[in-house]
C-alpha cells in the first residue's frame, strides 16, 4: 500500500478538480471559507449572468422576458438538479422554499395515506423540518403524530432501530439525507425499502446532500424529496428550493396550495382550478426570477465536475481533516462529532469543544491579526467545517486545523466575548 | 373653469413627477411600455444595488451577509410597504409569493372563524386567488364554501348586492382591491365595515392597488391583506410578496406553515416550534435574498413621489386616455371595459375590441416598422393599458392611442396571425 501524502501542497497538485476553484469569485485569497454548507460561494458565471438577468432581461426585455426566458426556468433548472440526484428531468422542479415544499409534499402524503397517522422522523433532522411536521399535526383533518426518534449520541442514527419503528400506522418516514449537525449520511435505499415494506412513504430532505454526496432517488425508490439550492449548489442566499415527486405518484397526490402556475393553462384565466398533469402541479406561482436565475451556473459547474469526482475529493478532504484533527486537535480537548466512517458521512465535519463558541469567534474575527477562517458554530459546542470540493483546497483544511490549534493552544479565544451572534 | 389642455407636450411640461422617469432604465426611448401593471420597469438604483448585492454582499461578505444585511430585509422592506398602504411598520412583512401568503392568511382566518364556513369573493377577483380558496375548500377540516358572486358586466361589482350577501355564515370576504381586468376599485372601508357588521373578516389582495392607488388598511379597519411587488412597485419579475395582519389579530391567528423564520429564535434550533410574537410569525423561511433585495429601490421612489401625487397623476392620465379613446377609438369599434368614474378606477384602463388579440400583437411586433407599444392582452377581447405615473408620460398615452387607431384604421392588425402566445 502506497504511503498517503500528508502534504497539502502535494494533495492539491494531484487534485483533478483543482481548476474549479477559479470558477468562483475569490476576492480575498487569504480568507478560508469553510461554510459552503450554509451559503455556497458565488460562481464567476453567476455574477455575469445576474447582470444580464437584471439589466437586459428585466431592464430591456421587460415583460417579454417571461416568454423568452423565465417561463421555462423552473422546469429547466429542475431538470439539471434531477441529474445530480438520480431522478428523471420531469420529476424535479424549482419552486418556493424548502419549508413550503416540505409542507406541500408532507401534506399531500398524509392525505394520500389517510388511514395512517404517523410521520416518523428523528432528532438528527433539521429543526425546521420538525416544525413543518408539528404544524401539520396541528391542522390536518386526520390525526397526525410526529414521532421524533431520539438519537443516542446526536451523531449517528441507529438504522436498525429506526426500521423497527416503521409500522402499519406510519404514513411517512421523513429524514434529512445528510444530518445538518453531524453530517451522518442515511442509507436512503435501505430506509426507503423498509418504509415501503410497511406501506409507508419516504420523503428525503436533500439540503445538505445535494451537490455534496451522490444521491440516487430513483435507485432507492424514494417517493418524495425536497432541498435547498444555497448550500453546495452555490445558488445564492435564500435562493429558490426544489422538490421531487416520483413519476407514478405525481397525478395521485394533491398539492394543498392551489396556485395558478399549477393550473393546466395559467394564462387562460379560467375560474375553476384544473391541476396540471405531472410535476408542474406542485408549483404555486411565478418564481422569484432573479433568485431562480442565480441557481443555474452552480449546477452547471457540478455537472461538469461530475458528482463521482466531487464525492471522491470530498471523502479525501474530510478524511484528511479528521486525520489532522486527531493529531493536532484531540490533544486540545476536541472531539469528533461526525461519523468516522466516510461511507456514512456527508461533506462537512463537526468538532466539539467546550469553548467552541469563542474559538469560532476568534476564527472569524481574529484578535491577533491572523488570517480569517469562516466555519460555523452550532450551539452549544460545535464548530462545523463545511468542505466544498469545487473551491476548497487541501491547503485550506491544513491551514484551518493549524489555526484552530493556535487559537486554543495560544489562548487566543480567551480574548473573545462569550456573547452569541446570529449565524445561519 | 379653465379649459383643460389636450396637448401631451403641455401636460408633460406641467407634470410635477416628470423627473422620476429618469430614475428608470429606459434603454429604448422609442418603446412605449404600458405594462407596468404586469411587470414594472427596472429602477436605475436597482441595477446598481443588484451588482452590490450579488458581487459584494454574496461574493465577498458571504455568510456574513445574513447578519450585516439580509436578516433585517423582510421587516425593513415590509415597513416601507406599510407606509404605502396605511399600515403600521410592524403589521407588514415581505415573504413568499402572493398565493402562498393568501393560503396562509385565508387558512388562518378560516380556522379562527371555525363556526363559519363561507369565503365570499366575486368574479372580478384574480383567478389565482379563486384557486387558492378552492384549494382550501378541498382540505379544510371545517367545511368551506367559496361563494363567487358573478358580476353583471365584468367591469363593476355592485357593492350593495355584495354587502347583502355577507351573512352569519360568512367567515371571510376576500377581494382584490383593484380588479385585475377592469381596474374597478372597491370601497375598502365600506365593504370591510359591512363584513365586520356580520362578524366576518376582510382580506384584501393589493397586487393591482399598491403603488397605484392610495390604500388605507388601518383607516378601513381591514383585517388581512396580501400583495405582490412586481407590478407598480417595480420590484422585479416574480419578486417576493408581502402580507399584512392587523396588529390585534397577529397573536390570535395561526400560520399553518410552521417555518423556522417564524420561530422565536430560529438560531437556537430548538426541536419544539414556538411561534414568534407579532408579524414575524407569518414568515416561513429565509427569503430569496436577491429578489427581496430588488424590491426596495422601487418603494423608495414611490415614497419620495408620495402616493397622493402619484394618484393625482394617475387619474389625470387615465382620464386623458379615456378621453382620447372616446374620440379616436370608439368610432373604430372599441368599447371602454373599465369604470368611467375615476373614483372607482385603479391605474389601468382596459378597452375591448373583437380583434383585440391581433391589435395587441401588431402593437408589440409592428409589421410596418412603426414604434413598439407594449400593453397586455387578456382573453378574449381586452387590451389592458397600464399607466405607471412614475415613468409613463402623457405623450406615451397620446402616441399609444394614435398607434392603435393607425393599426385598426389601416388594417395593419390583419397582417398578424391569430395564434395566442403566453403573456403574463
Amino acid at each position: 500500500m502506497q504511503k498517503r501524502s500528508f502534504s497539502p501542497v502535494e494533495l492539491d497538485a494531484a487534485d483533478p478538480l483543482r481548476s474549479f476553484r477559479s470558477e468562483f469569485v475569490i476576492n480575498d485569497p487569504d480568507l478560508i471559507y469553510l461554510d459552503g454548507n450554509s451559503l455556497g460561494r458565488l460562481p464567476v458565471r453567476t455574477a455575469s449572468l445576474m447582470r444580464q438577468a437584471v439589466e437586459q432581461e428585466w431592464g430591456v426585455r421587460l415583460i417579454r422576458g417571461w416568454n423568452e426566458e423565465w417561463m421555462a426556468l423552473s422546469e429547466r433548472i429542475g431538470g439539471k438538479i434531477a441529474r445530480l440526484i438520480g431522478a428523471e428531468p420531469d420529476e424535479v422542479i424549482l419552486t418556493d422554499s424548502t419549508s413550503v415544499n416540505l409542507f406541500k409534499l408532507a401534506f399531500a402524503a398524509m392525505k394520500y395515506q389517510a388511514d395512517r397517522d404517523i410521520i416518523l422522523t428523528d432528532s438528527l433532522n433539521f429543526p425546521s423540518d420538525l416544525y413543518v411536521f408539528q404544524g401539520l399535526d396541528a391542522i390536518l383533518t386526520n390525526a397526525c403524530f410526529v414521532d421524533v426518534l431520539k438519537s443516542d449520541d446526536d451523531i449517528i442514527t441507529n438504522e436498525e432501530f429506526l426500521l423497527d419503528r416503521i409500522g402499519k400506522e406510519t404514513a411517512l418516514v421523513a429524514l434529512s439525507h445528510v444530518a445538518y449537525k453531524s453530517a451522518f449520511l442515511y442509507d436512503m435505499k435501505r430506509i426507503t425499502e423498509g418504509a415501503h415494506e410497511q406501506g409507508a412513504m419516504a420523503l428525503w430532505d436533500l439540503s445538505h446532500a445535494v451537490g455534496a454526496v451522490p444521491v440516487d432517488l430513483n435507485g432507492a425508490g424514494a417517493d418524495l424529496a425536497v432541498g435547498c439550492t444555497y448550500k453546495y449548489l452555490n445558488g445564492g442566499p435564500g435562493s429558490v428550493a426544489f422538490l421531487y415527486v416520483r413519476k407514478d405518484l405525481q397525478d395521485k397526490l394533491i398539492n394543498p396550495i392551489w396556485g395558478w402556475f399549477a393550473e393546466q393553462n395559467p394564462f387562460e384565466f379560467t375560474r375553476e382550478f384544473r391541476p396540471a398533469a405531472g410535476i408542474r402541479r406542485f408549483l404555486v406561482s411565478s418564481p422569484p426570477v432573479l433568485s431562480a436565475r442565480a441557481t443555474e451556473p452552480g449546477l452547471d459547474l457540478l455537472l461538469e465536475a461530475g458528482m463521482d469526482r466531487v464525492r471522491t475529493k470530498s471523502v479525501a478532504q474530510t478524511e484528511y481533516l479528521i486525520r489532522l484533527c486527531d493529531e493536532y486537535l484531540a490533544p486540545l480537548g476536541f472531539e469528533l462529532a461526525s461519523p468516522r466512517d466516510s461511507a456514512i458521512r456527508g461533506s462537512h465535519v463537526s468538532i466539539r469543544h467546550l469553548e467552541a463558541f469563542r474559538i469560532n469567534q476568534a476564527m472569524i474575527s481574529p484578535p491577533d491579526g491572523a488570517r480569517q477562517v469562516i466555519p460555523d458554530f452550532r450551539a452549544p459546542d460545535l464548530i462545523r467545517l463545511g468542505v466544498a470540493p469545487l473551491y476548497n483546497s487541501f491547503q485550506d483544511i491544513y491551514d484551518t486545523i493549524h489555526r484552530i490549534r493556535q487559537i486554543v493552544d495560544g489562548g487566543i479565544y480567551q480574548k473573545m466575548s462569550g456573547k452569541r451572534e446570529v449565524v445561519t
